[in-house]
């Protein structure tokens, strides 16, 4: 390299030290914004098209061949065609011999086809080393520049060289390569793409379903009962009244939920007497969304923050105090401060306030770089002693918000309970469970049972 | 290795599994810092320099030699020294023939010299395997430990062998490597340590200039204004008041102004027929500082929750409320509930707070550990569909706060609008002309040419 | 591969490019998740095991032989059981002769045995190769493959070749691999899962003991006192009043102890005027906890927004503004707005909203994800630049808070000053010592001793 070199700002080294020659079948749209971005990592690429006319899109440093003729001139070749194109490939076979073929196809729909792409492009050109890579980048971030979005690239194949290959120019791409194995995760790594949030949606659909529930239970208590019997208006309390009711009661219930399948699973060890045993389909799905149902939970609860925060701003709630104080003033009277009642709103807004902390607390700890940082011991001592603590001190802030009306019949309209009453059901029975199962008689075979300890170890078929 | 050396807790285990010799050029504060940890990680350490008397701040275990003997020693070749001194490596040529010598170096202002010092090294030292590296660690950060900011070291060269051994180092010194490709790349390289946020300036100035033109509008309106008509002192709303009109005024536009250059994006992608032209540079610089936007308007709308929360315990609120209660009381009436204020005063609050909450997730969803769990299409679920729901809702909200008083003549002190009303001009627009594109006589060609259609393919040059 | 192989959906890929052949010695709980999990990824694996019968609980496609037996059938051999039965192994050693031992093991405590178990290993079977990995991942997180925490794999050992091999076997699993360095690291390798959040101890535990202190300050002076010479009883306070008096004085004081390391490590420096002497022991360790520090204090800070923001809510302070503002109406008079305390008010609360944004926005940079992503330039202006504004905004609001008090002798209660008050001597110290520094004839020197300049060189010893 001389002093010249330096000045004309190529976009490629000087030639002894380029990087090999890359193939890409197809001109389409990401076969193209993948040589741009190749060509601007020191590759050499080569387009193998039907048409050898040189498009005007397609980056100027590379060259235009037929597509045997592209083929001989790489070891590996990008396939950046679509499935339903792919038999072109089999009268080449004799020329992709040895090479290694890069799919990067997508599907339309999950699990569209009985085999994967990959797989199908293996039975095609049994000769060629096939490698699943590339799909879950789009042409458009690949252009732009800005992966906001994941940097990750799924790698799978049989032969472990040309894997190897593939994750070198994933590297040099500036994305980062991740082995997920055979070519049988091809499946899996084309189903990817196609997902949106597939944990998130038992979570969502449960409380979704929980909310319109709670939501007309409500209605009915606040809106539709004292507009029956008083003939009053209410309804303004949709907006905040009564959503400020539905949101508590699904975070704590949500929250129940994240701990229930934990103590579920420990009663079913204890008489099972072993944990080599599968637990129920239901119940391992439940344990693995546990995560996303707890991230609702909170969703809910730092909505009922600001809901509760901003009732003295609310116009009903300054009209109703207002009325309140001028009635007092010219009824003469002062009422004396009762110290019950600030104890009981006090320390109901103080569980509140520390639940809230350490769930929000929980919350933080799962962002994947947080929990990345933290061994083994130290996530679960958060996970499970600081949630059964949020856990117990939501369940107090409802129980003391509740206070003495739960004795109080005449707080019962149409015989229905309070809302916030079924939302301890959950909670509580957790908790009570949860406290059994400390005691030592049962907490010591649980402790063997899970160190692989068996009752019975013919039980196992 | 016997019992005994077990227990003589030695810095680096016995010599056969001892690491290569790395050849460390100056003895600089950075110089000894890696050489210090390079030793601690099992590498023999030469140091080149021109005095050979061992210095007490040398490590120990670190030999010191001329330069010409300490290059002998090793293959790679650390170049612990700046650049104005680089020219005595010229006479060494012959004896750095086929060395890797690293460069570390860095400059004090962006693009000092014309070409960088990795390039200039290589020029110097034609027949030497130069690699950029190690430029991003600080001295402090390699002695104390604490990588509390980035681990990430960022290499490129023109040999990949080279680049391979010194990416190994840096693997071995428990720093993670990023290939950034070939040598050209290390102008980039040495300017990304002198950066501060570039991403955020566009953002941050805009916001600023907003800030002040919003600030001066609503001092105006509300402290000059009746200052001079009714001559009422309400400076004191500088502190609060003011400032809580202009955070969410910014929220909004800042909010806005992410979805705006996608709109104009799509106009212009539909007036040209194809997606593959460029757009103008504006527009590309807008777009690639989105996110930046998006999260200096959520910092915005989260003093602005905070203001308004705090309302109640101001105490000019306090005096007003007591003042207005006190009134009511001496003139011995008591006023009935209005219902419209109340679903006008709670649908406002409501608005605000979900449209808060969806913002929020928005953030966290940009966390870098979060976006890169999700999939591309996930992300484009949330940064479109929730973005725009999130800007829906403000929008609402600041609707809804205006109110009744948009008609109302006697509010427009001196004939000017109030400040919220000018935040609504650039949201609504947005928000209408998606709403026209989302029609399917522009959204399907608008589809198709974003799928690599082209009305008129000959347009291209 | 034909066309039938891709629908009987095999764990495996066919045989010509399955991955070698891994032993694992031992059938224990670890030992059979790992089996499991590798031959899921397409390895071979085999046990050795004192009795060959055929579990149900191995996996069915591992094979079961004699340790002799199965350690001739591959190179790498995974060590699952545990050190006491180590010299097992001893007799086994020349078939052990140049073979991969991976040491899996964990220790019940932290430093329970002179030397580390891979180093005892390694002189047990001194033909062997030790490589530690594998010891901070649980068997539950392999076998259910939730990895919600850490992925991170250790791996350390003398020997490179060994290691890498290590290391591709942990990424072909899905984990991330780390290069710790020579198999001296394997003592802090096995420590690392014992551990429960080290560096946040001393944090904690200083927190907890001023909490305390000032809890019971504040206890005296609104409980105690007001009981004992008024015979009032206050005691609901300790729900929320004197928590929320507790929380910022105690977030105040961790920000400025986040800040006094820093200030005291300039002044020693310019004492010494050098930089390269040891700062002392108790420095270090405080220097390298400062992040936590700041932590905390933000957590006592959002605590401390929250039980600010449920003030109006309260029904004691509900009470004694309706108690005041029936008094003015029963006494007939309306007092007038006092602009001054409007402005202390109002200015008191912004300084604390702003400040606390600022703290927010250290928060979220010292995510790890955030702060990998930032340079050390960027990582510094935040952390020093923004960090002393928050300091200066808080004190300030504090200082604001106590305003007309300060001098007021009726409002010492038995001579003791405010809680506020004791919080202010740390912040302030370190505020005006700062302010001090930066003069240019201090701030000159201290840059140059911080580049390496040396006042005295021979001072070295």
């Amino acid at each position: 390299m001389n002093k010249n070199s330096s000045n004309t700002m190529a976009l490629t080294p000087n030639t002894s030290n380029k990087r090999e020659t890359v193939c890409i079948f197809g001109t389409g749209d990401f076969g193209r914004a993948l040589g741009h971005k190749m060509l601007q990592s020191g590759y050499r690429v080569v387009f193998g098209s039907r048409s050898t006319q040189v498009s005007s899109l397609i980056p100027k440093d590379a060259e235009v061949l037929s597509h045997a003729e592209a083929a001989q001139k790489a070891t590996i070749i990008i396939i950046a065609i679509q499935r339903q194109h792919y038999h072109f490939l089999a009268p080449l076979a004799e020329i992709l011999l040895g090479k290694v073929l890069v799919d990067i196809s997508n599907n339309l729909k999950i699990n569209q086809y009985p085999e994967s792409n990959a797989e199908y492009l293996a039975q095609l050109v049994p000769g060629a080393k096939v490698v699943k890579a590339f799909n879950t980048i789009s042409a458009w971030a690949l252009q732009s520049g800005t992966l906001d979005a994941s940097r990750q690239v799924f790698v799978c194949g049989d032969d472990m060289e040309a894997k190897q290959m593939v994750m070198d120019i994933v590297r040099a791409l500036g994305l980062t390569p991740l082995d997920q194995g055979s070519l049988l995760a091809a499946q899996e790594i084309e189903n990817y793409p196609l997902q949106l949030f597939p944990m998130w949606k038992f979570p969502i659909f449960l409380s979704l379903g929980l909310t319109a529930f709670f939501f007309f239970y409500c209605l009915t208590l606040d809106v539709i009962y004292p507009y029956v019997y008083e003939n009053k208006d209410f309804s303004f309390l949709i907006a905040i009244s009564i959503p400020n009711k539905v949101c508590p009661i699904l975070a704590l219930i949500l929250l129940a939920l994240v701990y229930l399948p934990g103590v579920l699973a420990a009663i079913i060890q204890l008489y099972r007497g072993t944990k080599y045993r599968r637990f129920p389909d239901w119940l391992d799905k439940w344990m693995l969304c546990r995560k996303q149902l707890g991230l609702v939970a909170l969703a809910f609860a730092s909505v009922h923050v600001l809901y509760t925060l901003v009732i003295p701003i609310r116009s009903f709630v300054r009209w109703r105090i207002s009325s309140y104080t001028v009635s007092q003033a010219l009824n003469n009277k002062t009422e004396p401060l009762d110290t019950t009642n600030a104890w009981i709103s006090d320390s109901y807004l103080a569980l509140g306030i520390l639940g809230f902390f350490l769930f929000v607390l929980l919350g933080i700890t799962s962002l994947p770089s947080v929990s990345n940082n933290v061994n083994w011991r130290e996530f679960r001592f958060v996970q499970s002693k600081l949630g059964y603590l949020t856990l117990i001190l939501c369940t107090a802030h409802t129980l003391v918000y509740g206070g003495k009306w739960f004795l109080n019949p005449s707080s019962y309209k149409w015989y229905l309970p309070h809302a916030y009453m079924l939302s301890l059901i959950v909670p509580c029975t957790v908790l009570v469970v949860k406290f059994v199962l400390i005691f030592p008689c049962l907490d010591k075979p649980l402790t063997q049972i899970r160190q692989g300890w068996e009752r019975n170890p013919k039980y196992s078929e």
